[in-house]
């Protein structure tokens, strides 16, 4: 089968992953066309600046900066640039001509999917980004090809390491989030700059790709209701741990009768769960669907190998269906199911309040949830000399709206010195 | 695209799969048209007794007992029968006329892969088994496709989920095996005739299957070396948790320099490892590749409706590239690397002695272990009233050969009353 075809592939980004493909490419050519059923010949890498320290194992003749002559050429090309432009362009002039396209690119590929998908549909190309979402571990195809005959229901995942490194240490050592980020900065486990990470925005892009494919449909990550980890404190996360949960940053996608949500949130986890267990940068996905029953995927989030392993994949798998002689069709949206109001959607509150140490005031504040239609789980308060008296409460399921004008009316509560923190419980 | 093309299923055996199969098939028609490019059109439920109690809700005219004029008919065959014939003749009748065949028969396929493969390639058609290995855990296709530009190392896996009930069950209430075997048959979690499960066979099949796609080469179930758990006492359970282990009946594929090994056993299995985490009836499979490093799938093992989502993944696949209009190749064997002589296999051991209480027993013991070149990791004493004194060694790595004359030289010793129990140690 092998040597049949040969499928010229340009590389655009030389960083870590990028390199790791390239050596890939290189070093096992012969396994890679065996695998393929055709030859995969790296024509070139096309980087910003010559003159730039790359990796002196590669052969330095294949850089090149001229991204757009080396499109031209190829057949399949592997984009690993990051950043909307000119990447976005690059993607786009390359399924234009017929090319396949395999990009790690979650921000692109969370804002402009949709658009990408129907440009590589109606040039007969292919467009997969597996490692746009959880690095190595398989989730895009297993959710969009292993369960295409299933209906999933719920995916809620652990996508971003950063945060789970952060908040795992949180929970292992007591520490406060300013100081376990240092750690995370210093360690590289957290960039200088650690906003997309920390506010919740990475893991946002990552859930608009996660609900495209399991619910069928074009979610953009702007549509992601969005919350960061920056106002976890090292308070919630003991009182969480004393009442047998920890604290995850989730990316939720969900299905409901009414329609689906898509929401990034800090939440209470029950130890008991499979996706407490994930620690450190590791990332897992969890997955319900309706025949299957729950599934996890679990694996390294990020780095070079591991991401490399996940583009890979992809690579194969194009160069399978060129060998074939036939692409298949891109996922197909069969339905556009109702994105909901992030008030609307069902959830449950874990609500921290500072209170009066005095009669009546649990009184007072169990009327309040009553007259929102809240019912109340558990309570739990601790009078410390210090802190004064603090409610822990754990209301069952409500409507976001419900539940937050509940929190509303509890801070204006004479009672109520202020709201310590509200988060969301989830995974039963 | 969807109606373009109208494909005809065949339905062989309805049991508690086959019948979810077919009410999926019937019930989701539209949407699974639309996600396969292509009609799936139920033709047939071939049975072996028209007069057996049967789904009442399914059409009662779909059943017939003319399994070989169904397939006659059918463009694609799912086969649920189970057993070896008539299940091996009708799959091979289908492929032969170019019908591509799903089929959850792990050990038909364990046992004749190699050669359904190849009828596969030689006819253009698909074969696929998703459901063979793990139940509704998506594991094939990762690691056949998702994982295809990688190499993978290892594949060490839960895939029966009876043996995990009762060696969980065994861990958490200290039961012995026959109690815990007889509650599990009790639950249903266990047959009446336990061997296929308890005795490994089971998992051997899936490990052959696993083996192969891992390392694209033809492993058969025959080849595996298999030992089950009916010979785990609890007295091990216990002293394995006293070392901050748990006992797990694993199905390991591993490749090392000088070939691969395919493996079935009880093993010690460190409480912080993932797959220590397994409980119940699931199942879970981690694998270590070069590049992706450490990955981990988990979910239901078993059961009717998890079995139906694997089996309807792998129909839409098979769908979409005959609607694509080009079945891809079935998965080349590219290279045969060797298959290792369990002898000459790497393992560490953990090992149960009951030894006389008195000076110098200790130094008889540690000289033998320095006689066949292994040496010890650690060594714990208890010394038990009515048991006596007990030993429990764990090895550092060997190989099987060392380690098997290790312990069949220590049953020599005069101050070894006799080997409580031998055990392998995996996952670092």
């Amino acid at each position: 089968m092998s040597g049949e075809k040969n499928l010229k592939v340009a590389l655009l980004g030389c960083g870590t992953v990028g390199a790791q493909v390239a050596r890939i490419l290189l070093e096992d050519a012969n396994e890679l066309a065996a695998r393929s059923g055709a030859g995969l010949q790296l024509i070139g890498i096309a980087v910003r600046n010559l003159d730039a320290k790359r990796d002196a194992a590669l052969p330095q003749e294949l850089f090149t900066t001229d991204a757009p002559g080396l499109i031209a050429q190829a057949d399949v090309v592997i984009e690993l640039l990051g950043g909307m432009e000119p990447a976005g362009e690059y993607i786009a002039a390359a399924l234009s001509k017929g090319a396949s396209v395999i990009t790690g690119n979650k921000a692109l590929i969370a804002l402009k999917g949709a658009e990408l998908n129907a440009l590589a549909s109606q040039h007969g190309a292919q467009l997969r980004y597996e490692a746009a979402v959880a690095g190595a571990i398989p989730i895009l195809r297993p959710i969009a090809d292993s369960l295409a005959g299933d209906h999933i229901t719920k995916v809620m995942g652990i996508v971003n390491g950063t945060t789970n490194f952060i908040l795992d240490a949180m929970d292992t050592t007591g520490a406060a989030f300013d100081d376990v980020l240092a750690e995370a900065q210093a360690l590289g486990y957290a960039e200088a700059d650690p906003t997309a990470d920390v506010g919740g925005h990475d893991a946002a892009a990552k859930a608009a790709i996660l609900a495209s494919l399991a619910f069928h449909t074009t979610v953009s990550s702007e549509q992601v209701s969005t919350q960061g980890i920056t106002e976890v404190t090292a308070a919630d996360v003991a009182a969480a741990s004393a009442a047998g949960y920890v604290i995850k940053l989730l990316a939720i996608a969900e299905r409901a009768e009414a329609g689906i949500s898509v929401r990034v949130y800090p939440a209470l986890v029950r130890r008991s769960h499979p996706l407490a267990t994930v620690h450190g940068a590791f990332n897992a996905v969890f997955v319900e669907a309706e025949n299957a029953g729950d599934l996890m995927f679990y694996g390294a989030g990020a780095g070079g190998n591991p991401t490399a392993s996940a583009v890979m994949g992809d690579v194969v798998a194009v160069a399978r269906q060129i060998a074939a002689g036939a692409p298949l069709p891109n996922g197909s949206v069969s339905q556009a199911p109702r994105l909901l109001d992030f008030e609307a959607i069902d959830t449950r509150y874990w609500i921290g309040l500072s209170v009066k140490d005095q009669p009546g005031v649990l009184a007072a504040i169990a009327t309040v949830f009553g007259e929102h239609g809240v019912s109340i789980e558990s309570m739990s308060q601790q009078v410390d000399a210090e802190a004064g008296a603090q409610l822990r409460i754990l209301t069952h399921q409500g409507t976001e709206a419900a539940l937050a004008s509940t929190v509303e009316a509890l801070t204006a509560l004479d009672a109520v010195h202020c709201v310590l923190s509200v988060m969301r419980v989830e995974g039963n």
